[in-house]
């Protein structure tokens, strides 16, 4: 029985490619699709941390998302042409920012900067869990960079963790996994869920849009989220093990 | 055994003072304290919508969250003299407008606007729940209001539910309600979430802000925020039965 | 005879209320009400001073103005959403700052920075007087709590006087005293006097709305504000008496 | 005896030259010089009022102050290039609309705007005085153009009365009349006095930069400036008889 | 002889790719590549113009051009991140929308409006000359789109040539054709051309970086530059025959 | 035969006025006529450098232009009200900058800095060529001033040549030299070019406005050009000459 317009069952992820070593002019990248969305995610690993951070001897890494204006079907205003970054653009990139930082000991990044920038190039549903899941990507090729510039030592356990996020809903009654933007407009609630390659949760983000939810849906949703990143995560280990 | 600085057990709320009709300008307010988190909640009643919604006849629920200069420990810059929104501002202004939104009928409410503002006087943790669990009393007062005035139908039924917000989290180890700023700092996964007068959920926002949690641990944590939702709930109704 | 819609003669104030310690954050910190304008008012203490003074070995006190946005009868956008401060608000700013610096002896504070937030929680005329008769106490409590921690000098006599302000303005050809929102909208001339507990002025705003004023005007306006000002200088004394 | 550096009495102005007509471009114009200090005055003339005047049956009049970066002795950035424009600015800029509106009949103008803008192009103290004292001009001319164009009817009695203004301030104890740059930083006591050409008071702003004024000072300024605007009013009145 | 680093001749191209319909939400769209450089152009087609234009019954072609972040060699701010677009941004943009209006009837386009997004994703010399380049592809695609769509009229000449842009420049005395960023840096004299498929010039920006330049060095870059477009113009038309 | 509305021949400039030493605070300025359009220039000179220069043993000199609100027929807005400034005014503002660098040995000046502000009093066309040249006379005061003063040697030679600028364009077919403002409208090419005293090009910026243009065309623009740039120069020369 086919649920859903594009012929996937419910607990189906959609087409995911990650192409690692995009860019040829930043220390990490990877450009990262979840169907028709694209998210290219880049790495920028520079020595020295912020001002309020000198001599802690502690690293950071942290996130910017933005979209192109005619990513979606529909062109928006650029937000440098308006002169403000919105809400929703704020709220994304900390996310992404928080659930990398999950995943790494800054004691052992020392003091160093990694900026991971998420552009969605094309946006279909789920841009910011496909900017996570892009972003870890990226991060992990800036790692092992500056281990081979030796900024890092060989031996340095920076990551503790692998990272992945999907979205997941309820259509119709029914909990969906990975919601291309027309389900997404549908869905009755909402939620994100962000998790580690352990299978624990970094951020659940659960939304209701129309009518609230109850405890066993919020139950399924979980469910289902964690069938997605356990798949994510092994097409991240598998990204990785190819040569850039 | 007391768990906690303020002498509070892991399963109870802080002192709860909601005052209602403290402005004598707006058409709704309250003045809501978690302790000594002080939040001045008020309701903007307009007749007409935003120029996007004009002729749907649907109305319209709206919030923004701001912090007073002074209201923390140190001052913070005013954000209005720094010429923008910082992120995290935007971010609860957003989710207070969702949860409200959860509990109203846009039909029932016509073709008007309610714009919530909660400008928290006074912050010692938690000022986004009590910012929802304020401004709810606020429309309500406002609705009512506007049914005196004749502008909404007698019998019209725009709130749907109450809702009720608080945060719990994680704290060596043990799930505890209601954070104050001193244990909000050192909480190993911090989650807030949003409930109706029924019990439904309108939000649940869980985050690791050191290790990942595990299924069980959120688990633990929405019978505790439960608990605290429900009180906040009866409150409200008490609050609303006196006279303004 | 009663000339005024609340009964009140020519020349005399409000009902003025002020709570000192009304914030268990801030160093100083009251609440001010003229009628129903109510001001909070708070003064933050930073041992420091900004760059340009560093090393002349005097202080600084500065103040912000701000109203919520729905302090009125009708709600204002917020001045942080638009971007911008505007010209009243920083006017206003300007002129608390003045006038409390004329009573400060910045030798005696050091170089140390004082900064007052005077936030309108409501507002009916005379905001920006009740600001100024506010941010005093504030002021005078943010000193006592620094002689408290030692970081002033027992002796420092830091405060040279006190300070306080108030409207008055003609109506239907009359002088009067401390104008709420209704007669302000209504005078012919609006002015706006400070005066030191010792009866000096240090501002004087004069404003012809409609005709120009004549000389014996100007005289009677002084005249009322005079008399305005030596009341708040003992409720301010009384209130400071008070222990906190 | 010789009182001041540039060799003037207490009582005496600087050289005042107003060159109108200035410009080729706007409808009304002049370059006002008191001593060094050197304003463009420009009066723009448009059919119409703002949309919240519209239908109202009465004209607008406003204006725009400001200083081209290196009026002043040293540089300062450019406002547009800093985003926004300062308090001081928008004070004085607020100054300068009030007191060309207190000498307009806004019905005789019907619907239709005047801006005045007053450029800065070098400062030596007293910008603010000369810039309404110009702008009086501008704008008269403005008036003139649009009765010889057929816009305003030729009996239409616009302006009510002339208006100019002048600083006056005490340094070491004595009250002087317009104040230079180097006199202005100096003085105790600074006042900036709007006055009609009938003799009446539009704007009184005094400040005490130092100690306290007294009520006695306070009068000997005001007798000070009366002297001034009385010969600035017949500046004007000469200025207007030449052709342009 | 290998002149360049790269090893091309002085007066040849980079590898020159132009992928067409990147985009499925765009109606135009190219992806184009001059060696590193990568430009994602779009075109959004929309019914109707800006206020100023309407009635007028001609269209409008407007362009913006931004960087991504790490498009470069170090990370740059976001501009929107800055609140505001920078000088060279708004050059680029400018210079990309009068080349393309210059080959565009608005008459014959009508009252539409087609805006062009030419972002860089990876930035190696040449940014602005590729986008001018590929932008036109992706008009030209839009266009095509709007007859398919019966919006425009199946013979309405809206195109009236092709345009292409190309970088040439002086390297220690030589005049060299498409400056890779490593060239770009070290050009004495730096030009770019805008010129249509019949070989008219659009623009012409020649910079001194160092030396002036003499009007036999301005001949031989021209020269240069056409060998260039003309190539271009060819990649262009074949581009454009082959399906989306 | 008089070609042109106001007398001209085609190679014929406007009436040009150069006025040194206009102002009495900058330490170079000169105000400059292109017949009714006129640009205040001042240089301000200070020791030191930007942070990005410091210890590099060169000078930074720089530029920033801009018109007053009514120098046009009809009233602009002021960009520091907008709160940003436009593209055009970033474009000349670079292009004066980088103008007169080409005559600067940076190395010559040693750590000092030159701003030089172009404020367009009255726009009448050419106000970016005028500001070129009337910058370069200002330029040459400040570094002269900066002699007298001993902060440069007396022998160091900062300026290597003179540079000017003239806009031509063809009109009707005709190619003609600096163009009044309805001139500038209806041309169909446009071409601003900055020469050396010693003829050789520092920038040529040339833009089809309606038909692209020929190589023939182009050059005769050019030739043009030099007519008016060589006349240019002697001016300024005179005008240096003549004491300030």
């Amino acid at each position: 029985m086919t649920l859903r317009a594009d012929g996937r069952s419910a607990a189906q992820l959609r087409d995911i490619t990650i192409t690692r070593g995009w860019s040829t002019q930043a220390e990490g990248s990877a450009l990262i699709e979840f169907g028709n969305t694209r998210v290219l995610c880049t790495a920028s690993f520079t020595q020295g941390v912020p001002r309020w951070l000198k001599g802690e001897g502690t690293g950071w890494v942290t996130a910017e998302y933005a979209m192109l204006p005619r990513a979606t079907n529909t062109r928006n205003s650029r937000e440098a042409v308006k002169g403000k970054v919105s809400g929703r653009t704020h709220e994304i990139s900390r996310l992404i920012g928080r659930s990398l930082r999950a995943v790494v000991d800054t004691k052992q990044l020392g003091e160093n900067t990694i900026v991971l920038d998420c552009d969605v190039l094309q946006a279909d549903g789920g841009t910011r869990t496909a900017a996570i899941t892009g972003a870890y990507v990226a991060l992990a090729e800036a790692i092992e960079w500056a281990r081979g510039e030796k900024i890092l030592k060989v031996n340095a356990k920076v990551l503790t963790d692998s990272v992945a996020a999907i979205s997941v809903g309820i259509i119709d009654g029914t909990p969906m996994l990975d919601l291309p933007y027309e389900e997404d407009v549908r869905a009755e609630t909402d939620m994100n869920v962000v998790v580690t390659g352990s299978g624990d949760f970094v951020e659940v983000q659960g939304t209701a849009e129309g009518a609230p939810f109850k405890r066993d849906e919020l139950d399924a949703l979980l469910d289902l989220a964690l069938i997605g990143t356990t798949e994510l995560a092994q097409i991240q280990t598998e990204t990785l093990k190819k040569s850039k």
